[in-house]
């Protein structure tokens, strides 16, 4: 059953590996590595369907380290395959600007498919991968075309079994029947703080059961390479559940503090260091030895993921022909582009149309880009009808025996999991046949913050639908008014954050979002009515700001978003009327957007020479980039109708209009103005 | 078994009132409460133990309604049973400045222990009231003194059991065998979306005996009030798990749209409301009718309470004689003050001490007062040698047949669970005997964002010891380094951010932490070593800025946090020898404690006349608030030893000096530089 007599030198070199350089780092953790080199060498040799030679391969198999610490495992085994990681890469173990971070990075190491590190995410990360297999699979594969059929396989530790968001998207994998998922849990019972009995003594097989999924148990994952296999094989023979398998291993397999919580975090002492080479046959002074047989084994299956692509290859070329739509669609969905003039769909209004809830608006731009952008993957945590993300056509994605759907649907039920919808949907994005979208409030998209921060971070293309943007959602009160969330956002790097003031600008945000491949983007939107505003267009909003009203020789510039636009709007007219005050206002639906066009346009929009009031319902935090003075919310809202909410905090035309003129007063001593958006010098970047 | 014939009338006032209120808030959720009345009608009668005269008894029973949107049952149960909540309260349902807001508030309705409506909040909340009530039975109680005793009741939905806070603080109460802990799941078979079987169909009751939970599974929760009374008869008599009952009802019972969605979150229709009352055998054109009996029935129920209060009271004063160290104790931590002269043990530094990393610091601070603070509970998720929260003499809280702690212990812990421990440090602190502090990393803080913002909103006494607060965590790299995470939390209302420089500032912050009673906080320390300031005392420090290094005729203020102040300092060195250039340094360690002192003082700090320029190795958001020209780190960080990665982004003596530099040659030109602590109005309160 085993792979051969070489077995043991294999799996010691990957131990080796992960000792030396964690050693040479001074800084890593080599126990993880040491206990899951075994079932390492049986899967991906025995198991999965890789080329080394092109990551980019649609049909490879998924591999994703959730317990990312170990990353010292991934590394060596891509090196041995022969991935573009060399010896010297390994060397550079944790350095700055090394190919071979101290966690995986999948921007900085070919072959590593997702960022993972933060305990629980790479889990939530392979459902989603699960999930974006299935639905490719269930809409392009044809009779006699098995064209995609990878499967995932996803490693995780006690601490990821820990975390909520595991938890949340074990159920819903369970839910989805996702055959194609296989988990193997590093049964070590060691976690930071020690023994897992002080803090973790569930019954995890019982527990997976409970969510649906096949389970097993091989009981010594050090030795048993045959059980390993058995394992992996039936849980593959298992088509209607996710599997997981539990496999007791021995951290730090090997070294005199194996199975112990100093194995984990911590280089091994050089006395160890030795011990451990020669006790595996090793030189004990060398460093990094790769015994050539073992680059020779390795280098055999990856001869075969070469061949086996070359095979996909000439199946897809077969495909292409017999089926030239389907061929060419997924082919222009693996480039990431959209199809010729998709845009034109995106809804124009002008400033006689009625007021519409930006909620709504999204949902109009969803429905007319349904059929045109088929990678479009929709959902909502169980906030459907009120985030509007569900379209006219839509079909859920479920397993057809629930009748409910079928893996050819594109709406996603995620279940009240904020934080497990926004990990699923990275895994979907990392897939890289669909553009994944989900809803929830804003408020609860803060449930999240830990994969939004990855979304950021690994350059996830995904959309947050993020309704009930503010007090203007009312009656919920506030447990469910956004205040910090906007600030929290806008200082996460590579994040956009829309809030579109009316419908141009949700489709200038929609726009925006479609063609940042690179970028995750937030859309706060409103529950209530907004008006459409006079000066807005797609053209000026796609800038991220944009002056909606001018008035020459202003007295103040108004700066504000969403559905406070309209009251600035309000507020000039008032000001004008009341007190001879001419304001200019600003729609900034997207800083980040705004902060990257020319210094020229954006002083044409916050000019020198005048004060600049912001407006906006939410903490001030940050506006002082952009505003001299700064009108917001810095303390939690209130329960009632949004009305009187918004008249409690004075955020009316006359409320604007006070501070406005409080704004005027207080700079009119002052000489040269100068716009905020004068810098001393720029950021690092 | 059960109360007796007039069951169906009070349980139908229950539902009845809910309707109403409803329906002239024309918002809320009536579908809970008419589901979970027959529960509520058994448990508040025949097993809760609570005096509606004083909300604030310590051995009352605690309930938690974890699903809170169905608000308006708890609202109607505390009118009827007396508490300080009258029928035109109930009528103002989901109004400003009611007291019964849109959902439950405990700063704004008497009996209402625990704001909830976030999903899995409460029942995370309710795990940290039982480990609280656990312990401080286990100090306090004695033979023949069983002092403190109450019961945890928590309601939860199948929204709450999809949240991963609820798997993490599920899997932890049942490893921590909470006996006096029981959780009463409404299986009503819908949520927001519809029918459970679109995104929720594991086997709740299994999922729970896997984390080691008593369960139960009530099949009649309409009508089976014999049933129900047997199954938390039975909960309670298993002391040695927490208790899980499965009710199933009928979501909406007796509407028209009974076991519907549409009944939900949405008021009924005016001819339901008349149907539903014609049906229950009210008057139809009636509105929030309390038949007489009702109050009747009730008053009994509030009258036991008192009398059990009473007879508490007796208990305690013969306590307070037998134990009168005890029973001080006891009543000096429910009157919330600390031990006189507690603070003298803060450690105070000199300049020539040596470096120490001020996560290290924070670890003296604690071990200082472990003894003088005995309501002091503390944990870690799972870093608790990374985080250094466990004091030495700590005892971990465990269940006594653990052999590896017991319930007097004062440190938990947490395993990989963020959220949950957040959740739980809320309800220990809503408890109101004891100060839970909890550790793990700055980034990872963000995992329990939903948590931290209740303790805000909440005013729970909470501090989270948040260590690794920058790049200069070092080799973990970007996926670990937070750069977003302190203007989130700065941005939040009534959250304090401290981040101090040494030692002093450490001891200020605790200082501040400890004695803010109605706020928490955040102390961001560093993973590497710290220089003693040497301007630095804790007397200044506890303003929350200071000047730490004066210059007369400085040319530049640089204003700085945590491990940047000693930067600031060398530069200001750097800038005289090599430039000539006069630069003064400000600590800034807590925004909120320094906007909080008079504006003298802040612009003796701060003061017009000259540029600012901040320095924070975090993002720059919200530092225009304080300096004119911001250095920081608008993008995510690096993996590499600590001073690499600094050198990296030149966060060096000369890298900041030459930001200082431009920032006095860019402002030359102006005349009166303003501080920008000058604004032209204040913000709403």
């Amino acid at each position: 059953m085993t792979l051969g007599e070489h077995d043991p030198l294999c799996i010691n070199t990957i131990r080796i590996l992960a000792v030396d350089a964690t050693f040479k780092a001074n800084s890593g953790h080599p126990g993880m590595p040491m206990g899951m080199a075994p079932v390492s060498h049986v899967l991906f040799n025995k198991f999965m369907k890789f080329n080394p030679k092109n990551p980019d391969w649609l049909n490879r198999d998924r591999f994703v380290l959730s317990n990312g610490h170990g990353c010292m495992l991934q590394y060596a085994m891509l090196h041995l395959f022969g991935y573009d990681l060399s010896l010297d890469d390994l060397k550079a173990f944790r350095a700055v600007g090394s190919k071979t971070p101290g966690h995986p990075e999948c921007r900085d190491t070919p072959g590593v498919e997702i960022t993972t590190g933060p305990l629980g995410q790479g889990f939530a990360n392979s459902v989603g991968l699960a999930i974006a297999q299935t639905h490719t699979a269930a809409v392009f594969n044809k009779p006699g075309y098995d064209l995609v059929n990878n499967h995932t396989y996803v490693y995780l530790g006690d601490g990821c079994l820990m975390e909520g968001i595991t938890a949340e998207t074990a159920s819903l994998a369970g839910h989805l029947k996702l055959g194609n998922l296989i988990a193997i849990y590093d049964d070590n019972h060691i976690s930071i703080d020690g023994d897992t009995a002080r803090a973790f003594t569930e019954d995890v097989n019982k527990r997976f059961e409970a969510y649906g999924w096949h389970t097993q148990h091989v009981k010594d994952g050090d030795h048993d390479l045959a059980g390993i296999e058995r394992a992996i094989a039936a849980a593959r023979a298992v088509t209607d559940k996710p599997s997981l398998i539990k496999l007791t291993t021995t951290i730090g397999f090997g070294s005199k503090l194996q199975g112990t919580g100093d194995v984990h975090g911590n280089p091994l002492k050089e006395d160890d260091c030795k011990a451990v080479k020669k006790k595996f046959g090793f030189h004990a002074e060398s460093h990094f030895e790769v015994p050539p047989l073992v680059y020779e084994i390795y280098g055999k299956t990856a001869a075969k993921g070469v061949a086996a692509e070359q095979e996909w290859n000439k199946l897809f070329d077969k495909y292409k022909k017999e089926f030239p739509k389907e061929g060419a669609e997924l082919e222009r969905r693996l480039a990431k582009k959209l199809p010729e003039g998709w845009e034109k769909n995106l809804p124009i209004y002008k400033s006689t149309d009625s007021a519409i809830a930006s909620r709504k608006l999204s949902e109009t731009v969803l429905n007319k880009l349904e059929s045109i952008l088929p990678e479009l993957m929709g959902g909502s945590a169980d906030l459907t009808g009120s985030n509007l993300t569900r379209t006219k056509n839509a079909v859920d994605f479920q397993h057809p025996s629930t009748k409910i759907g079928d893996y050819s649907g594109r709406y996603i039920r995620y279940g009240v999991r904020e934080h497990g919808m926004a990990g699923v949907m990275n895994g979907i994005s990392a897939y890289g046949t669909l553009i994944p979208f989900g809803g929830t409030f804003l408020n609860f998209v803060s449930y999240g913050s830990g994969a939004v921060r990855l979304s950021a971070l690994s350059h996830h293309h995904v959309i947050y639908v993020a309704t009930h943007d503010s007090i203007g959602l009312g009656e919920d009160g506030p447990t469910h008014q956004p205040i910090e969330t906007l600030a929290h956002f806008r200082a996460l790097p590579n994040c956009m954050v829309w809030r579109p003031a009316d419908g141009n600008e949700t489709s200038a945000a929609y726009y925006v979002a479609l063609i940042s491949k690179n970028t995750p983007s937030i859309l706060a939107l409103s529950r209530q009515n907004l008006p459409q505003i006079e000066g807005s267009s797609m053209e000026l909003a796609i800038k991220g700001g944009y002056v909606c009203l001018e008035e020459q020789g202003a007295d103040i510039t108004l700066v504000s978003t969403g559905s406070e636009v309209c009251l600035c709007i309000e507020a000039s007219v008032w000001l004008k009327e009341k007190k001879g005050i001419k304001a200019r206002v600003v729609s900034m639906p997207c800083w980040e957007v705004f902060d990257a066009q020319d210094k020229e346009y954006r002083l044409s929009v916050l000019p020198d020479g005048k004060p600049i009031l912001s407006v906006e319902v939410l903490s001030t935090l940050g506006w002082e980039r952009y505003a001299h003075e700064q009108f917001g919310l810095n303390r939690f809202g209130a329960s009632g109708p949004y009305k009187d909410v918004y008249a409690r905090f004075e955020f009316t035309a006359e409320g604007i209009s006070k501070r406005a003129i409080a704004t005027i007063d207080f700079w009119k001593g002052v000489q040269n103005i100068r716009s905020p958006l004068n810098k001393a010098f720029t950021q690092i970047i």
